[in-house]
C-alpha cells in the first residue's frame, strides 16, 4: 500500500465506526502517521439503521464520508481496504488491497450479526448491520406488502404480512416500535384494497424480559408500549431455525413467515492473525487490559465493540454500544501519546452515559445514570441525543426535516423499492 | 391480476413517469377504474439524477412512492409489474404478475438509453436513467478515484480519473459540469494525496453544437461555462466503441477510461404486440395521432417519450422532455371523459414553455418562449423550477436543504460508496 514513509510512528486503525473515528480524530492533530482502513468509505450511524429499513430516513442521511470527517487532518490517510490478516510478528497488516506496516495498530473492527452457527438462519433471514442491509430490509418489507396483494392463497398473505423481529434489544424493539407505526399509519392508504388489520409484528426474546441491560422499569414500559401497538412479545422462547417460510422454536410454537429479522446477537468481528484463542474470549471478542492493549502485545490495541475488557461492573466485558467505543477512542489516543512519550498510560475509566430506545411515536425510555423516565419527554431527550451524536451538521438538517415532517404528517416517506435486484442480499 | 371488476370502465396506464402520473391524477376522481402498472413502486424526478450520481442530493429525495400520490383517489389501482406483451387484439396486457382486460390502455413507457445496436459500448458503459444507475455510477466515480490512491501505473491512474461523457445534452452538459465542481472544491480536500490536476472531464458531441434544440445563444454560453470549468468538449466526434478501457472514434481521437457515461440518445420503450412496424417510427416511438391515439385503434394511446407525434413545429416528434409528457397527461385525461361520454376530443397543442439547463455552480442557460438569458439568474431560475416539479413537500424541503448546505459549503456530502457489490451493474 502506498503510504509515504514519514519520521512519525505510523498507527494503523482498523474501522471506522464509533471507535475508530473517535481515535482518529484525538491522534490526527499529533506528531503520528494515522492510517484508517475500513470496507466502506462512509462511517454509518447504526443507531437509525431501523428508521432507513423502515423508510424514516434517507440512508445518506445517517452515513458520512470518512475521509470528510478528517480532511482537515495532517498525516491522516484513509484507505478502503479488507483487512485479511495480521501479522503481529512482522507488525504488518494483510489487506485486499497490499500490506501495510504499523509501529501501532488498533483494531476497531466492530461487531457482526451473530447466528450463533445456524447457517440456514443465516441464509433466510435479514440483518440490519449495514447500510445495504438495512435497504435490503426496506425493500423486502415493501416488495411484501406489493406480493400480498397479488396472491389469493391466505396462508401466503398471512405469511407475507407476518414479521418476525428475534431479539428484544435496542435493535428489535426500535424496529418492532416502527413496523406498528406503518401498520398504524402508512399501510391502510397505501394499500385499500389489502386487508392491513392482518400484519402481524412478533418479538421473539429467549430471556424474561425485553431491553436487558435497562432496568426493570424501563423494560416494562416498552414492553406496555409495544403491546399497546399490538407487537406481540413472546418471551423465553428460542428461535432453532428458520427455512425461509417456518420459524421453528424450542416450545411447539411456530410461525409462518417471509420475513425474519435476525436481531438476537452479535459478536466481535476478529481479524485473522488475532483470533487465536488466546486473544479471543466470550462473544468471539479479543480480550484487552485496562489500557485497551491486547494480551501480550505492548503496541497492538483493541476498542469497541471488538474489545473484551472485563471490569468489577462488567465481569463479562463493557457493552458493546457506541459509549464504551467512543470513550476508549478518546482515551486511547491520549494514552498512545504518553506511550510514545514513554509515559506512562491511564488505565480506562468507563462513564455510563446511561441507555434509551424509542418504541414509536411520542415513546420511548430513557436510563440515565441519576434519573430514569419514559413516554413523551424521554421521546424528545431520544431524538435531541440522537442528532447530537450525527456527525455532520447537513446530516442533522435533514433528518430533522424528515423527523419534523413525518411526525407532523405521521408519514415515512422513503418509501422505495431501490436495488439493482430482487433477491435478499447477505450485504455486508 | 386481482383488480376488482367494477361498473366503471378500466383504464390501464403502463408507466408512472411524468405522462402517466399526470394523466392519473387526471381521471382519478372520475367514474373510472385506474390500473397504473410500473416496474418501480416509485415516480423517479429523472432531472435530478445526475446530482445523485455527483453525491448532491440523496436518491430517496428526488424519488416519490407513486401509491402516495394517487392513494386518496378512489377507484385507483397500483401494481408492481414487468409488462411483457400488449395483446390488442384481445385488450389484454401480459405481465410477470398475471394479466389485466383494459377497456382503454395507455401506453406511457417512456424511453431508454439508446446504444444504437453497440452491445459491447452497452456492456462497458454507465447510463444514467434510473435511480439504481445513478447510484452505480456514484459509487463507480468514487471507487475510482480510491483505486486511483492505489495505482503506481500512471497511465491506469489517468484512466480512473478521466471521465468520458458521450452526448453533450442537458444530461451530458450538466453531469460534466457537476463533476467539474466536484474535482474543484472536494477532490482535493479528499484525496490530498492525489494529483487531482489530472481529473480530466470529455464531453463528446457527435454533432456541431452542445445542447441542440436550445438557442444558438444558450449553447454558446454553455459551453464557455463548460470550458472556464476545464471541461473539454469535443464536436463532430462519434464514439465508435469502448471495450471498457479504450474509446474509439470516428476520428483518429481515442480516450483511455475507465468510465464512460453514455448519454447519447435515448429511444422510446416499446413494449412487445404495440412493436410492429406499422405502430413504430423513428426513435422507436409508437405514432400517435393528435388524440395520443395509436394508429389504428380508438381505444388504445400513447403519452410522453414513447409516444411520436408529429407537428408544424415538430415534423420528427415532440421533444422527449417533461414538459410534453406532463401536457399530454393532462390533455389525455380530459379526452378519454369525453371519449367516454361520446363528446369529440381535443387535439393536442403542445406549449412550449421552454427549456434549460445548469452547468455547475451559479451558472445555468434558460430558454424561454419570449426571453432567455444566462448566468447566475439563470441559475436561479432553473432551481427554482426543479424545486416546484419536484413531487411532495418533504423531498422539496431535503432537497432545498441540500442545496443551500451544497452552495455554502461548496460541498456534496453524499459520496458514499453504497452497494451490494462492487462491479457495475446494468440495473433498470
Amino acid at each position: 500500500m502506498n503510504i509515504p514513509i514519514t519520521s512519525f510512528p505510523r498507527i494503523v486503525i482498523i474501522g471506522g465506526g464509533f471507535a475508530g473515528i473517535a481515535l482518529a480524530k484525538k491522534l490526527s492533530k499529533q506528531e503520528v502517521q494515522v492510517v484508517l482502513l475500513d470496507k466502506h468509505n462512509y462511517h454509518n450511524f447504526q443507531p437509525l439503521l431501523y428508521q432507513v429499513s423502515t423508510g424514516g430516513l434517507e440512508p445518506d442521511s445517517i452515513a458520512y464520508p470518512i475521509r470528510k470527517i478528517l480532511k482537515d487532518f495532517p498525516n491522516f490517510y484513509f484507505r478502503l481496504a479488507n483487512v485479511e490478516e495480521i501479522d503481529a510478528q512482522k507488525n504488518m497488516v494483510i489487506t485486499d488491497i497490499g500490506n501495510l506496516k504499523f509501529d501501532y495498530l488498533v483494531v476497531a473492527s466492530g461487531s457482526e450479526t451473530n447466528y450463533f452457527g445456524n447457517s440456514e438462519i443465516e441464509k433466510n433471514s435479514m440483518a440490519m448491520k449495514t447500510i445495504p442491509q438495512a435497504l435490503n430490509l426496506r425493500s423486502l418489507i415493501l416488495e411484501n406488502f406489493e406480493a400480498a396483494l397479488l396472491t389469493s392463497d391466505l396462508n401466503e398473505r398471512n405469511a407475507l404480512m407476518n414479521f418476525v423481529i428475534v431479539g428484544g434489544g435496542p435493535t428489535g424493539v426500535e424496529l418492532a416500535g416502527a413496523l406498528a407505526e406503518i401498520k398504524k399509519g402508512i399501510l391502510p392508504k397505501d394499500y385499500p384494497d389489502l386487508d392491513t388489520r392482518m400484519v402481524q409484528i412478533n418479538i421473539i426474546q429467549s430471556s424474561d424480559c425485553i431491553l436487558k441491560g435497562m432496568s426493570d422499569k424501563a423494560s416494562q414500559k416498552a414492553e406496555d408500549f409495544l403491546e399497546n401497538l399490538g407487537v406481540n412479545i413472546w418471551k423465553n422462547v428460542r428461535v432453532t431455525n428458520y427455512d425461509g417460510k417456518t420459524v421453528t422454536t424450542n416450545t411447539d410454537l411456530t410461525f409462518e413467515t417471509a420475513t425474519l429479522v435476525w436481531a438476537a446477537g452479535v459478536k466481535g468481528a476478529t481479524i485473522k492473525g488475532l483470533d487465536a484463542d488466546e486473544f479471543i474470549t466470550r462473544g468471539n471478542r479479543i480480550l484487552v487490559n485496562e489500557f485497551n492493549q491486547v494480551k501480550g502485545f505492548k503496541h497492538i490495541f483493541a476498542i469497541g465493540d471488538i474489545a473484551c475488557m472485563e471490569t468489577e461492573e462488567f465481569p463479562n466485558g463493557l457493552p458493546m454500544m457506541a459509549q464504551p467505543a467512543i470513550q476508549q477512542g478518546h482515551q486511547l489516543g491520549d494514552n498512545m501519546l504518553r506511550l510514545i512519550e514513554e509515559k506512562p498510560m491511564k488505565p480506562f475509566k468507563y462513564k455510563d452515559k446511561g441507555s434509551m430506545a424509542t418504541i414509536g411515536r411520542n415513546k420511548a425510555v430513557v436510563d440515565l445514570p441519576k434519573i430514569r423516565f419514559q413516554g413523551v419527554f424521554a421521546w424528545y431527550v431520544w431524538m435531541f441525543v440522537h442528532l447530537f451524536f450525527l456527525i455532520g451538521f447537513r446530516n442533522r438538517m435533514v433528518v430533522f426535516v424528515n423527523w419534523v415532517y413525518n411526525y407532523v404528517r405521521f408519514d415515512r416517506e422513503a418509501r422505495l423499492i431501490i436495488r439493482p435486484f430482487k433477491k435478499k442480499l447477505k450485504a455486508e
